[in-house]
């Protein structure tokens, strides 16, 4: 069904290039693949070896305006050199010496912390300090003002993940500076944010209008802990609880919608008995996920990867995903699932 | 403007009773006034009158099949007899007496309990044993299967709060025994639903979809008392959270959706500093407030009404009402609003 | 399990009532019976007997300021003459004499005119004139000033539909005159809000917001009688399109969302085939229905009545209602279903 | 505040690369930019060269599986050679020649055509043949199979919109093939789906389920044209309808929610008075317009395109735009409007 190759189609196919038009017949099949086949790979980026260049990278490079964060993007090996960790979402390590300050500015992508080791550093949203802990998972939704300061004798490091890469791909991004200096210094231990929105099923009457993003700054890792421990106990009940046979399960959400808590931006947070295994499953849309505690392994796309404590791995779209516990196992995990679903894109197959 | 009254004219009217018809012309002003005008009036209920009446039904009438429960009903001295405390709200006093126990059944009506003094309850929902401690909020939305037992030797009573009045006068309601004995005899101290749901800004990835209701079967006063106490807290640092000068206040959510509890009910929780006065404010929509702590007055419509801890009144339709604390002022407060706001009746006139 | 009939519980019963207060023991079962059991019983009103009516109350009952509006209420003779057609519901034939105007005025209930027969009256809704001709369906949400004129030498009756029972329970009205003349006196073949609206699948980008009722003032017969006719000849045909079989059905909708008209009252029509019946239909709420066209009958709770064009029937909640053709035969349908939607009590049983 | 270059810090470089991680320091700049920046450039494509083009690849290229259309990809001259008219968008000149069939397949990717001239093709969709006539907007929705014949015997030409850009660039495209022949060869004037949805205002009692895209399968030119007719009629009479002086605009919309007709891709069309000019304005998000009808010019970042018949051009992200009208000027326009405003990015700078 190809067209024969003449003179006359060789014509017809330079003037297209001077039209600024091409055929879609000769791309179809890599255009409109049969599933996805996203360019990014899944791969394994190992603490071990990260944490030591971020350490390298805060003897060597100031944090300050210009280059605003000593961060280190995860640049995905099929996206062609570009920080990407996925075609839609940055994920980096981000290092803090002690007593520095990286100044404030605030952007339209969506941003987040995640804690996997110390402390010391406050990150101030919006004007409001919010204390940054181990297990901790902090929010800095678009077009907030933040800064971070360290007010300790040592460094700390935490991930980044943000929309960078939708944001850019797509033209979206907007930018402003703020000021170097933090526009509050002190060191509360809850923020404002937690002190009103953190009491379940409690919502201030000062706040009863839906936000794009949720109004906590900080889910801490007590409640976190606590919800998943809960969860495996009432499995070891005989009740229901569990996402899937020892493999428990919370989504971080925005109190003012149940909903998730960006909206470019799912997180959630896993807990696997030792031993247990969560099912296969591929999904549109691509996930990082963290281990923050324990031992075991992901098999992506038949696959196995050994993971340790800090270990990041990307699962790009529709790659085949199955974690395994040897011991009991935590991971932070995020996605970008709410673009899929508000878009209408979202599929999933388990098994 | 008005018809001539003649022969033929009362001839006419007479034949409208035989064809079942009514002219509007004769009673625009009473079915449509200007504003407003309930039957229901304001009215406080003294707690101290309420229990002893609640402990002598205890002596004198036996709880169970049939009669369901040992509740006390508030008449509103405006709606003509019926134990309806305004034309869309139930409320009433309900007393368990030592190890009895109040047997199950389920109705569509949506119902809570909130407790000003005791415990010793546990109240079984959906199979789900939730202990009622005092200033609980606790929840039995449509229907769900409920009991009630009393394991002490002390008796117990609380408050109940429904949407009979607006059931019957609208024909939706639905009624079904359960069995006598409780289907769970079990004392836990935490409700299952409280395990998988009352984790600040955590959702179980085992529960994604929205519910009509809520899915915590109790709020707890821990966390109300300290959510109210932010607030002032906040006030006094200067900062947003209070909702209005001196005065905290949250409301009861459910965490799938961030709205109200159940579709017909809206439960919210208000704490005055002393000294401190609400604005006058008028609502379409009935409120019930039941005092928890402290010492004020309310004024209704002009008239101040002192009230001390379980005192209950209700604030009919567009009825002015403004709160007065002489001490810190606790008060619990529930409301048809969420039938204005999702019928577009809502309005609210403050000042 | 009733308690023994002594003189302390007499003594306790006359106490009760002292302090406003009633057991709910002594009337569970009324106040909450197993299914919905309307004091509302389903009535037929002949239209041969409610235009003549009409006519007579057009010789003896001036219209103007003050009784406002010379509508006869359907009065449910189960509801203890009230004119209420059901709990929540208002129906009414509205006449107008040659010449005649009603004045304007607003009010927070909800209205519509179905128009069985006749031509020749404008209303005015906001300032827009709307012709009202046979077959169609004309809004006028609530707060909206709206008047009407007859500019023609002949009478003209409709039908209105309002949720004046249900504001009146539930004290949720407000009533504001306007001017006694018209605000627009001009007679256009179609009124703005057609002009702008009724364009399938086009909305004008003046106005992307979602309001609370429909924006558009008339459903004219012409789309409606296309709209049913469409559905009867796919089913001829073989493909989907039917409510059930020899049965089509259209909604009368909001375009800003796809949902009712407005936030209280559905609105429907009806076609069936000769010799078609609707299967039997239980539903919570209260429907009213007119004969448009056609012979037929309806089967309600068992009881077969016969109907002819203009006859009216309600069926109140919970009732088993089947729609008999005799001829082609079209009605037109209201009910308070978005009542029981939004509200979540909605249940329906088929067959 | 740049980091002194100095061997350690050449090695630390060095060593991302092989640990695939890069820094943010050095590109914050581009990769986060103080509003968007596109790739993509403002462009117009002649219909003047466009026609022939595609006319010439109806006589080398034949159409069939594998290739399966005849379309011709608009590239935007910033983009790098693909056939992406934006970063999310497809737009194309499809041409089938006299009885030539386009096979049936389906994919996630929602598409749409509009037609500028011609008539004697119809699509299949979901087994539903949809007539094709000048002025008409179709829609195939994501993952609904579809094929195309032309029953003439002259060629016809049309213009295709799609996501494939952003669907390629996500990973989250789906194809499959379909039967070569169509699934119904008939060729009625209007579409079942039309025949079901087409009534303004009115939805089938077996449709009421909202759907992620809009029923409707073809959008006729007669609604557009009257509906932009009466806009400026209105404004001729001094009443509001005009989307802004001189400008009458509508949406294509989904019936079932009063939303944009896919999840992706959001239609207006727009009619300028001779002599008007629309205000400049910049949008978060890309679009494509085609004039339909007149004559006229864009202005683009400050810059005058002249504009035939037929002509294309795209506005990519935040880029100026401004139509001025010679004559009565009519242009379709399709944009990414919705992506933006699910994902909450969207805003508009006017003046």
């Amino acid at each position: 069904m190809a067209p024969e190759d003449t003179p006359e189609l060789r014509q017809l196919y330079a003037d297209f290039e001077s039209l600024h038009i091409m055929p879609l017949w000769t791309q179809t099949g890599s255009l409109m693949p049969q599933h996805p086949a996203p360019q990014a790979v899944p791969h394994v980026w190992k603490w071990s070896k990260l944490y030591p260049a971020a350490k390298r990278s805060g003897d060597l490079v100031p944090v300050g305006r210009g280059g605003e964060r000593r961060a280190l993007g995860l640049a995905n090996p099929g996206l062609g050199g570009r920080a990407y960790v996925s075609p839609t979402l940055w994920a980096a390590i981000q290092y803090l010496g002690p007593k520095e300050t990286a100044p404030e500015h605030r952007h339209a992508q969506n941003a987040f912390r995640f804690v996997v080791e110390g402390e010391g550093v406050w990150t101030v949203v919006s004007g409001d300090p919010v204390r940054m802990s181990r297990g901790d998972f902090l929010l800095t939704p678009g077009w907030n003002f933040h800064g971070h300061q360290n007010v300790t004798d040592k460094p700390m490091a935490w991930i980044d993940g943000l929309d960078i890469p939708f944001s850019y791909q797509n033209d979206v991004g907007f930018f402003e500076f703020g000021p170097e200096k933090l526009s509050d210094e002190t060191t509360p231990e809850f923020s404002r944010g937690e002190r009103l929105w953190c009491h379940p099923g409690l919502r201030p009457l000062s706040g009863l209008q839906a936000t794009i993003s949720s109004p906590i700054g900080a889910y801490r890792w007590e409640h976190t802990d606590r919800a998943l421990a809960e969860q495996l106990r009432l499995e070891e009940e005989g009740h229901p609880g569990v996402f899937e046979p020892g493999h428990a399960a919370v989504r971080y959400v925005n109190p003012t919608t149940g909903g998730d808590v960006m909206p470019t931006i799912r997180a959630q947070f896993h807990r696997l008995r030792a031993g247990a295994q969560s099912a296969p499953r591929r999904e549109v849309g691509s996930s990082v996920f963290q281990v923050f505690e324990g031992r075991g392994a992901v098999v992506l796309n038949g696959e196995t990867h050994k993971l340790d404590v800090g270990d990041l791995f990307v699962v790009p779209s529709w790659v085949q995903w199955s974690l395994q516990a040897e011991t009991q196992f935590d991971l932070f995990h995020f996605s970008d699932a709410p673009i899929m679903e508000r878009l209408n894109f979202d599929r999933v197959q388990v098994g």
